[in-house]
């Protein structure tokens, strides 16, 4: 997946709200009563402990929207792995703008970064094989483009961004209908030519149902390594196979190995800690 | 602390603004495919692991905004332990609209009962002190508010909520203005009768320097339990002690033991993982 | 497809939008010099022309936000079809509040119905074939969702909401990547397992180039008739077969009868004219 | 009238939000997959057919809120007339960025050049009269601003902006005030010094009654020419005189040459069809 | 006038935004460390000073978007005049949601109100005239349209509200177009003929000119009494007569005695002290 | 206190919300009318009283927000006292953009230099005593932060900005919690260690019941200068003492004599008139 960072117009905006948010209505009492408006300063941003980098650029925009001409020079690229006391970026103008702009700018960036880390975590333990790590909607409010972009700064490809991008069956949908192949029936029939559809099946009797009438993909919900293994070898290929429930850096090497396509984790945007990082006078 | 929720006008617009995010332009695509509008159910939110509730109001929201007529009972209090299994809401009304607000509403329930969660494991290991465990301004972005109601829910206390309702001079607003005493006094100038001021050190000796001339609180940074409890005893009780640096519920008892008014923990509110709960049919 | 309309927190910001741009600062002055407070009133909304209607929801939307005590009945149901002196819903309250709310309710009513009267032109006249009519990007700035629904509402199908659910690779993508080959490669390395890939051809040499690594779908750019049913023959349900092109009611059925699943038309949203309908006493 | 467009500050966000409407949550993913992010390329914005220009300042704003550092030529004016093949505006900088920003940039500049040329139309036709073409608040929802920008474009101008800058008494208000007099005395009651008041007659007869108490303007609702010319007669330059229903560039000759001041067409904001325009490789 | 306040739309906007500008990230601390949740109460919003008041349905707004559940009976109308010690309203309901909306609800009620007394203090020393007295666009930002609204609730009528309603030609404008009849032409040309035009001139001289070319209303700057009775014989009822300068209730008379149709005063809406209400206990 | 003004991400969108508020949908008809587009002027704000003033990174971001190129140079500083007639800033580049803006500009710094100005006569009357002056939360609604730091351009300080940034316990709370010492109890449990609390008095014998229990201030309500001067004795230092009530120029200084820390006054934020100033020729 490339790495492209949310478009501008949407960075810019969830930037701004969390400026306000920290800002409130007095703006940053501490550095307008003990930074001089003319004191200038260099500052560092650095990696407190090892992890894979998101979220620059939602760095560089906060400290630009406090003031633009703070300068914003980044040493290191979105989905670079950094050492603890490696430098990301260079801060540097007015010490005033920078401390008022420094507490958002990090959040985003450990937040950021710690999905990516999080994500790149599992797809290290996977690297030899041909599975990849997916995220599903389980994200922060507010957050979801974000951290979707950082899990493919890990190395991790996103699952669909909302309910309205493609079709996913679960069991609850699967118990209203009445039963799998109604359920896909009516997927199919409501479903736009670019609407992907896929199936959550609990069983290999039901997967046996899904490939009555195959659709893009079927998520195998808590399988474990040896029945997805069965799995993988009825779908035959037919469908994209993707494997769910408690998928870490530890288990998820038995599902891959077992040749699903994808193996998806909630936790790396829901429960994955921050990156630690920290702004010095460098 | 007092345990009210953010305020509805608040509430609401974070709740709105996510179901935006999650249904996109086309809305929640598989329910309408597969649930008829007409189709009513009954669903459980039930804790899939022990903690601490907060978010109810939130997932109570996320519903009602996207049908007033879905009936929501909570069947536990804000702040309440739970354990595996129980219950803590009931939902009613168009399945349709349930599955679609679904995720929503756990995803503000299950991120904001983590943070409980973590809190209340802090406090849970100090509870034998006077000591009280308390949050830092490293949020997630945009759920500030949310996040330091869900430490109350957890049995904390509250930090300030922005740049601007606190004075706190940190290493890098001492370096420019020259020393402690030189930033106190500015700080000093600078505030209201309303202004709070803590002032953080990294050693007794800067505490000396606080001490010359008081403050509301101070800050120390990364003391072990010894250093903590000289000083608390330099600070006589003349201002409150808060204790920051790594503070878990494995290592916060020593410092709580070492008399301080405070530990803040930054990872409650970034780095805790969420709470697992889901949706059942009940 | 289904044909639920956008969800309310969506059409409800659409509605209020736009009421704020009609009522301007000072309200309406008309309504509040003439029409006494508590004159009540009862109303029909009547169809002019035959069409198909889309938009109800948003005309009581706009009734509703202006008063909620005024009753709106829907007389017909989306997608219906209408003749003229039809009464499409009856409206009844405060005289000044309906006449208020008038012009915004019959603004979206008739856009959108003349966009499904439009779209359903079209499929009725391809109605004895298996082929689809299909909506594009080209919308009005502001309603793609509202207009892609009435779309649905027309008998049609949906095609992206926009840059982000599907992968469209064009004439000038492909010739910035060198070729179909090259292109096709970088959109599946990049794109994930629910991101469907469409790429557009301008002739039989270029559908071959896409048959050597087939993709989601393929959009044949103008192709008469003709040459459409020997591209059906050569992709031959490896891929869903779209035609675009100058595609109206009197066009469409010749490239449905050359087998094609979908044909695409830009105008049906950002040119159909206005359904006609009024607000007449009942 | 001037031809100022709408000031910046509300252009660019009504371009914003078509931007944020079709980038969704995850950008440009075509153009992120295949177009390396340092590719230049240089487009042309090419008229299709015939027509009035309008809405450069929204295609430019498109491509500068996507990134500023794409170059913009406008190669015509607004207003100005277009032949097929023309070139309107060169567009020049990252090929990733224009093609990111096409679309939008299209959708406005088509929308508003359709009504500016559907205006224009009818303007031509009574060039050799007096008399004006005018638009009405049938508008599309959210662009109300702009489309009356563009039939100023076009070389009619403008009737009110919403409800609140004029009043305009229609035969809904009449019948509830009990007659036209009791209406007009009530308007004018209401009425401060800049508010203008038009009354809409259906009759000769209604004319007379408004004669007796003359106002800024009357609006004569569907006079065919012979009528229309007897009420220009009755009215004798005592006020504007206005005459709407089915006004085409066809039909408006014959209701110019009878005399009246303006005549005015809903169709050209909510039925104009778009002016076809592309972006080719220059 | 009529007496209408802004539409529901438009005041929740407003109202919410107070709210939210005065509950800031925590919301009430006090009264929810004090005030228990079921504590219910009764209180009355009382003058302390004599007026006229403006503001209810904002004061009513403010309770119901804290607290739906509030009762609040109006116990005066807008534009009513009250004595010192008059109960204006009821409140009934949680004492806690009461006195969390008391401020933002007595904010806008004794701004509008002090607007209306303003006025009324002018309307009624020109009471014996049939000059009117008139607001001008020297509003408070945020607030036009609200203070425009309470200048009619005390009285007075509005004049235009915004630079789009009506052309206002003033003396830099004069200057720019090289004179008086230079300034008329250009403003006819562009305006469409529901768009009045006001001319401010500052001499006979300038009102000869104006004369000659007569528009919707001149402005007569900075007159004096005897000369505004020279300019209103001169204009002999073409147009519109407007006085303003320093125009307060001491010197309206004066003015309004010269025979001019308005006198305008700005600090109706941007210097009207405040009209003090208060809330106590019922 | 500094003199930062509001940070710019807020002032901006004040300072927008502004603009929207007077070009409504057309923008400045009357500029676009007469002013031509290339023509340049040079203008100067000039202040036509004296006062002291406040606003003028607003006026600049009014000026900037229409058009960048325009240049806005102060020639005075925030806080600085001015005479009538002299110059506080220079305005230079295109005549129509600078026209445009001019009203909100101007709007913007007579509001805030009003309460600047305000401000500034009481401090001028207690400048003699280590008395401050201070502001109260009866702001006017939407502009509250930037009265505030008006405020304090006119040598005051601030009290609380909002209901949540401090613990104000006043008589409505007291008679809830059924007395002073059950409120201040419930109000030091709820608070945490950075949320000051501050209690309203009415008498000695309240003030009496505080002491039992001290807190950050105590609100003296209406308390004559005799009666003051008591209170301030009683509290011997213990406690910053604050009183309010009809506070202005002439009744101040008794209340400073006193030896209170702080008179606050509502008025200065809610019912100064503006500071006039113009924009003038240059």
């Amino acid at each position: 997946m490339t790495l492209a960072p949310p478009p501008g117009v949407m960075l810019e905006t969830a930037v701004r709200a969390a400026l306000v948010e920290d800002l409130g209505r007095a703006g940053d009492v501490t550095s307008e009563a003990i930074v001089p408006a003319e004191t200038r300063a260099r500052f560092a941003i650095v990696a407190r402990e090892p992890g894979v980098l998101a979220g620059l650029p939602a760095a560089r925009s906060a400290f630009a929207l406090i003031d633009p001409a703070v300068g914003f020079d980044a040493m290191a690229d979105e989905g670079e792995r950094v050492s603890p006391g490696a430098t990301v970026a260079l801060v540097e103008g007015a010490a005033r703008s920078i401390l008022t702009a420094e507490r958002v700018a990090l959040n985003f960036l450990g937040h950021l970064s710690g999905v990516a880390t999080a994500t790149a975590g599992i797809a290290d333990a996977i690297a030899h094989t041909r599975t990849r790590v997916c995220c599903t909607r389980k994200t922060t409010p507010g957050l979801r483009a974000l951290e979707k972009y950082a899990v493919r700064a890990g190395g991790g490809v996103n699952h669909r961004f909302g309910l309205d991008d493609a079709i996913l069956v679960k069991d609850n949908h699967i118990a209203v209908a009445g039963g799998v192949a109604a359920a896909i029936d009516r997927a199919k029939r409501a479903a736009g030519h670019l609407m992907p559809i896929e199936v959550e099946v609990d069983s290999l009797e039901q997967l046996a149902r899904v490939l009555d009438d195959p659709v893009t993909a079927v998520l195998l919900d808590n399988f474990d390594p040896v029945l997805a293994a069965q799995a993988v070898t009825m779908v035959g290929g037919r469908m994209t196979v993707e494997a769910s429930g408690r998928v870490t850096a530890a288990l998820a090497p038995a599902l891959a190995e077992a040749g699903v396509d994808l193996v998806s984790a909630g936790w790396v945007t829901h429960s994955a800690p921050v990156l630690d990082l920290g702004l010095d006078e460098a």
